[in-house]
Order: C-alpha cells, then sequence, then structure tokens
C-alpha cells in the first residue's frame, strides 16, 4: 500500500513551484509581499459564511516540509537550485486572520500571509484547500443549528464524503454547532463528542429462517449498552416497532430513531405512542436526508435530536466555500489584477466590525492595514484580524475548537434578524471599504 | 501538531462498532453475512455513473486496524470484551466488485462484502466515503472529458476541496479520462500525470513603483521554464498581453492561458492574434468556472487544452454518489428493510451487462448470485463482478488505475448515442433483475 506520511508540502499544485522556480532565478522570489484569502461572493442567497479552518491550516503549515519523497517528485520538473532551496524551505513570515467561528463576508480579507514571494506562493492550494472546505461545511451547520433552534444535533454524514474530509467535516460542524459526531477519527483528533444509534443491518441480522425477529435485535442492542440506547424503529412497520421496543426495553428507554417517512407526521405519531405506552421521557431522534430547510419544517413537531448527513457535509449545496488567494501587496506597493469580473483590491487590510451596545452587527469596514482603525461615534468596533503565525511559528494561546463555537454561537445572537433567515438574500450586514488610499 | 498515523479503522461512525458489541455478546456477530454496495438513483438527469475508488478501499482495508490509540478512543464507550474482539481484528472475508472505470446504473451491485457480521458491518463507513466520493469525482470527469471530444483536460481544482480529498479528486478525474493534473500529491501518490501553468500573482509579483511589467513575468517565466511555457494573458489586457508574450518567448512560445472573459469569443480574437503574429503553433488554453456544459459550448473554438478546477472536484453539482451498504443476506437468506422508499432487493446477487456484436450495451441484468448468468440469444454477456478481495487479501493482478481509465475509454464508445447527452435524463441502459428467486 502506499505508506501515509506527514508531509502536507505537496498538498500543492504544480505551477507554485515552477513560479517559484522562475522568481528564484529572476530575484523576485525574495520581494516582501502580502497575499489575503477572500471571497468574492457568498453561496448564492446565503446571508453570512463562517470562518472555519484557520487551526488545521496552522497545523498543516508545521509539516510544509520537502523531505526526500517530496523532492524526487518535484526534481522532475523542477531545476536543481530550486530543489535544493526547497530542501530547507519552512515558512518563516506572518499570518493573521479572523478567528475561527466568526462571520466572513464578500470582501472580509480573513486571512493574511505575508512573507517572501517564494514563501507565501507556495501556500495557496494549501491554505484554500482546507480554508475552502471547512468553512463551506461549517456555514451550512450554522443554518442548521439555527433552524434547529436550540435542538441538538448529530453529525453523520461521513459515509456521503471523502474519508478524510469527513473528519474536518464533523470538525466545521461541531464549530458550527452541532452537538455530537458519528465520526470516530473526529473524536480522538479533535476531541468532538460521540455519538450514534444503530443501523438497520442490525435488525435485519437477526432475522431468522422464519422471518424479521425485530424484538431479538432490540433485545441485544439493550443488553449490550443499557436502556439507554437508541432504537432504530422503522425497519419494517414503525408502529410495530415502537410497541416493540417498549415491550422489550421499558419505559425508561432512551431514545427511538425513525430514518424514513414522513418525519414530521410519524414524529407526532410515535410522540403520542410513546406517551400512551408510558415512555413520556423516550427520546425522539429523527435523520434520513435532513437539510436546514427541513429541520426547520419540523420545528413545531416533537423532535428531541436531528441527525444530520449529507446535507451538512456536502455544504448544503455549497460544498466549496469559493475563497481565494491573491496578492495584494508587494515590497509595499498594492497590487492588482485587472480582468473582467476578477479585479481585486490592492494592498495589505485591517478589518473592523461595528456593533450597537445591545451587540447587534451594523457594518464591516475595511481599510488599508498602514492607517489607524475606523471609528464610529455610538457604536462599538471590533478588529477581526489576529495575529496566528509569528515568523513561522504559531502564536502562543490559539483560540481552540470550543473557543470558535462559542463566538460563532454568541455571533449568531447578534445577527441583525435578517441575517438568519434561511431564504436568499443579502449580506446579513454590508461591508465597506473606506480610507484614504482606498478606491 | 497531531501526528498522522496509518490506521484507517477511525473512519467508521460510531453505531458500527456499538452494533458490533451487541453482536457479539449475543453471538450474532459471527453470522454469514453479504453486504452490498448500490446507488438507489443516478444524480438527477445523469444517464451512467462511473466506478471510481474501489482500490483506494482495498488499500485502506489493508490498515484497518486498531491500534492503541485506536483502542483508546473506543474504550470510552465499549465494553472490555469487544475492545480485545477488535485489538485483534483483521477482516478475512471476500470481496467481489465491478471494476474502476466501469459503469454503474441504479441497483447495479458494485460491491460484493462477505464474511461474517461483525467484519462486514466495520467497513461500511470506509467503503461509501471512498466509494461515494471517487465515484462522484470519476462520473462528472467523464461527461466532461465527453463533451471535450478529444481535447485534453487539466483537472486543478485542489484548492476548492479538502486537501486529502483533492488527492483523491485528482486521481478520479484521471480515471475518467481528464490528461494531467495540477496536483503534486496525486502525482507522487498515484503516479497521475502533473502539468501546470502561471498564476496572476506571478505577472503581479513584477509590477514594480512605475506600475506593471507583464514583460519582465514572462521573460522570467521563459528563461527558467523555457519556451514550452504557457504564459498567462490576461492579467492586465489580453492583447497586449498576448503581444508582449510573443515579443518575449518568439513564435515558438508553448501556449497562452486565459482564465477570464468570454472564453470562446477571446479564444478566437487570441487564435487570430498569434496566427498574425507567426506563433501558428502556440496552443491556446482555457480556464475559468468551466463545467461539462461550458466546455461542450467550446467545441467549435480554437482551444486546445481545458483547465477544469471547481466543478470536477465538487461532482459538477453532485459531490457524492449516494450510494449505500446494504446488509442482503444472513447466513445464506436474503433479507431487506420495508420502508418507504428505502426497500432494498435482498440476496448476493451476480450482474451481467449485455451487448451487441458491434459493441453496443444494450442492458444489465442482476440475478441471484447462486444462480447461472442469464443468456441472451445474439449478444455478448460480460460478467461485472470480479473478485477483489479473497480471506482478507487483494487479490493479486488488481486492475490498475490506467487498465480502469482504458475501460472506460472503451466503455463511453459502446455507450448508446443518448446515454452521452449532457441534457436530463434516463439511464443510457435499462437495469433488469431477473432469476427464480427475484420478487
Amino acid at each position: 500500500m502506499t505508506p501515509r506520511h506527514d508531509s502536507t508540502a505537496l498538498f500543492t499544485d504544480q505551477y507554485e513551484l515552477t513560479m517559484l522556480a522562475a522568481a528564484l532565478a529572476d530575484g523576485s522570489a525574495h520581494r516582501q509581499c502580502s497575499f489575503e484569502v477572500f471571497a468574492r461572493r457568498l453561496p448564492h442567497g446565503r446571508r453570512y459564511g463562517v470562518v472555519a479552518g484557520t487551526d488545521r491550516l496552522i497545523r498543516a503549515l508545521e509539516n510544509f516540509r520537502f523531505g526526500d519523497e517530496e523532492l524526487a517528485v518535484v526534481a522532475e520538473f523542477l531545476d536543481e537550485k530550486t530543489v535544493r532551496w526547497l530542501a530547507d524551505h519552512r515558512f518563516t513570515g506572518d499570518i493573521d486572520g479572523y478567528r475561527e467561528g466568526d462571520f466572513y463576508f464578500p470582501g472580509s480579507p480573513l486571512l493574511s500571509v505575508r512573507g517572501s514571494f517564494a514563501e507565501c506562493v507556495l501556500l495557496e492550494t494549501l491554505a484554500l484547500s482546507i480554508l475552502n472546505h471547512d468553512s463551506a461545511i461549517a456555514s451550512a451547520a450554522a443554518r442548521m443549528v439555527s433552524a434547529a433552534a436550540g435542538r441538538p444535533m448529530i453529525e453523520m454524514g461521513s459515509r456521503r464524503t471523502h474519508e478524510e474530509a469527513a473528519v474536518a467535516a464533523s470538525r466545521a460542524a461541531y464549530l458550527g454547532g452541532f452537538t455530537t459526531t458519528s465520526n470516530l477519527e473526529a473524536v480522538r483528533r479533535h476531541g468532538v463528542p460521540g455519538a450514534g444509534t444503530s443501523a438497520h443491518a442490525f435488525t435485519l441480522l437477526h432475522a431468522g429462517p422464519d422471518g424479521p425477529d425485530e424484538a431479538a435485535a432490540f433485545r441485544a442492542q439493550v443488553d449490550a449498552l443499557g436502556v439507554g440506547t437508541t432504537l432504530l424503529v422503522d425497519t419494517y412497520d414503525i408502529t410495530e416497532g415502537v410497541n416493540t421496543a417498549i415491550e422489550v426495553a421499558g419505559t425508561e428507554l432512551g431514545g427511538v430513531r425513525i430514518d424514513s417517512g414522513d418525519l414530521g407526521v410519524l414524529a407526532g405519531q410515535v410522540r403520542k405512542q410513546l406517551d400512551a405506552l408510558g415512555a413520556t421521557k423516550t427520546k425522539i431522534v429523527v435523520s434520513g436526508d435532513l437539510d436546514e430547510y427541513s429541520v426547520a419544517a419540523l420545528r413545531a413537531e416533537p423532535v428531541d435530536l436531528y441527525g444530520v448527513g449529507t446535507s451538512v457535509v456536502i455544504g448544503s449545496g455549497a460544498p466549496t466555500a469559493g475563497m481565494v488567494y491573491k496578492l495584494v501587496e508587494v515590497e509595499g506597493t498594492p497590487v492588482e489584477k485587472r480582468s473582467t469580473n476578477k479585479a481585486s483590491r490592492g494592498g495589505a487590510k485591517r478589518a473592523v466590525r461595528f456593533a450597537r451596545p445591545t451587540g447587534t452587527l451594523v457594518e464591516e469596514v475595511i481599510c488599508p492595514a498602514h492607517e489607524s482603525a475606523p471609528e464610529a461615534p455610538g457604536l462599538d468596533a471590533r478588529e477581526l484580524m489576529v495575529p496566528l503565525v509569528r515568523q513561522g511559528k504559531p502564536v502562543p494561546g490559539l483560540p481552540t475548537l470550543e473557543d470558535g463555537r462559542s463566538l460563532l454561537a454568541d455571533g449568531l445572537v447578534n445577527l441583525p434578524w435578517e441575517g438568519l433567515k434561511l431564504s436568499s438574500g443579502d449580506s446579513a450586514i454590508p461591508v465597506r471599504f473606506a480610507g484614504r488610499s482606498s478606491s
């Protein structure tokens, strides 16, 4: 098999390295540059984006090293001088950015990478891969969590996405406010709380030559996992399944899961049935192609926990955040591209978000990094970019996953009402470019 | 940082392990089972799916081992007996499946996993993660390659998907018929041919205090990489960019890339301009949010190479293939679930695809595994399921990535004409369930 190895250096497009070679040859590789990550727009109709992946990027950066294996690959198309340069390469620049769990809007400079052209250009692909993926998932997750209006949610979409993407998706969904994950590697690697119920296969397994035997399956599960477990009741007939579940487990049964049919109608029926059986505390877990809209549609139904799979791990229709990594400054001079629809705003930036004293967000203002932060009378201002990496090293005390989760939860409380709507609309708050040197 | 490690055992949903615990406790874990991977439907309007990921799955299976780190995670919620069982666990069952690069249709039994319930149930998440992701990408890639009608395509979408998903996506796109990839880890790990051009950042880097200096950027690139390189000509003004490119590189310049604007119009203009300058062999590379539809729309234009990013790595609107992993047989008895819309067809199966003597596919017939293969007079029959794993070990001489790529290329020639349409429609060929014991 292909051995796994630690280096992240080849999560990189070939052209980053050929550009490096050309820039080393003419000396421009050593010019001091600022690159910026931003999104030109949000996915269609979305009102906010959620920054996620920053911490994973900083960790990946620590392993961005060209060892013998990596050098052998790039030596196929690079000159010897460039290969030698890569062998010694360590990122030594600075990175600032928005905190994980913070909002971003079109144009928000959510990551700023500064250093020589050589060391910054190499990070384009890795930075975008991580931020585009994780932010897409966290942004979708936050909408689902809003729609659930306080009810807990389990992320169970691992089987619908690449096996490693699944781990990152679990983390991003948790950042977005999900309560637990089914993904055990996310438990191990990121400390996301794990959860799980049971699958139809387990009930089918207990079918014998005489046909289905749901009671045997339930008994086995309760015996092994206790009455606090959640039994899957829709393998054959839901009403019979619920009766059998309570017969086997008693009225202290933890939960029943419904994974098919009209979940709203069934949740109501099953709640009545459970209550009539005396199982008034047995919870109802629903799953089966849920997204933010179907979760919202279940608000009035007696649902206790949502299991969400496919839609969260594919970003609910927007599996990538569309962020770009652009050179904005060379040796202190702003630069920008002038092709149709792709103009970028040159110059390193700072960003401030204004809120009313009640906490409600008003607007985000972006200005050149060297200017003092804008002010607005009567409004509270928060600088959005924080130091993440200094001279190639992660800044001590970086925000944790729990910090990001709290920041987002607080942020959602402070969005203007319009911003929480699931329907298509404009950004929750406007982003304004300001400052003397801005266009 | 979080150390990477080799085990794939935790790419698994928690409930697989709690089901295992319950099944070990009541002895049902040792029942001989058949699980099957299939898709209930193709993504909306698609006419065929392409099987991909099988080889990655077989490799991942070899590392499906619970070491100390994995056991520590599962010991948090499993009993001691189950943890001990996992410590010694190796998959010892058999796997058959469709070849990578073969088509699949709704109901095609594209993977059959057989062994004890315990060893088979544990593989659900891993198998689906890999097959759902890779097949989604390969299926989209094949449509794009068809649309390109023989022109080469470079996959350059790494930045738009998770960094590890990007590597698998490069492999799947190559399987689907793409010519090259920008992803260096895919070059290293899977031997996909690498390629690359240049980014706007490189041109912007050469801007000085007096403004843009595209000529300096082009000169640096040509000096370092030779005149065979491809210059990106749309950073400032395309017409000037093309003039400058030929001035700097001469008429032997390998290619120019256009990454913005109306690519069809611009390709025509740039071709005329290049020809007028004497650069008749300089190729035109286009990129910028291309998908199968925009590629098809460029058929009449003088484009030599397509660079496709976002759309291929996100499966062109269908980022997951929607495959499921279902228990179909226990101790020789077919089992199936009976919830609305989720009924599965019980029993282990075999699959045969019929073609006319000209090669054109006619239909796919699925019947119980223990019955002899169906026949059809005057048609050629091909058994679709091949042995992949025997007693836990990969079968020697498994098809390579190149084998899969050839199989698909041949397959696309043999699809009925309707099947190659990009527009929404039915499956290219019907799938029929046959056999005495089928319902």
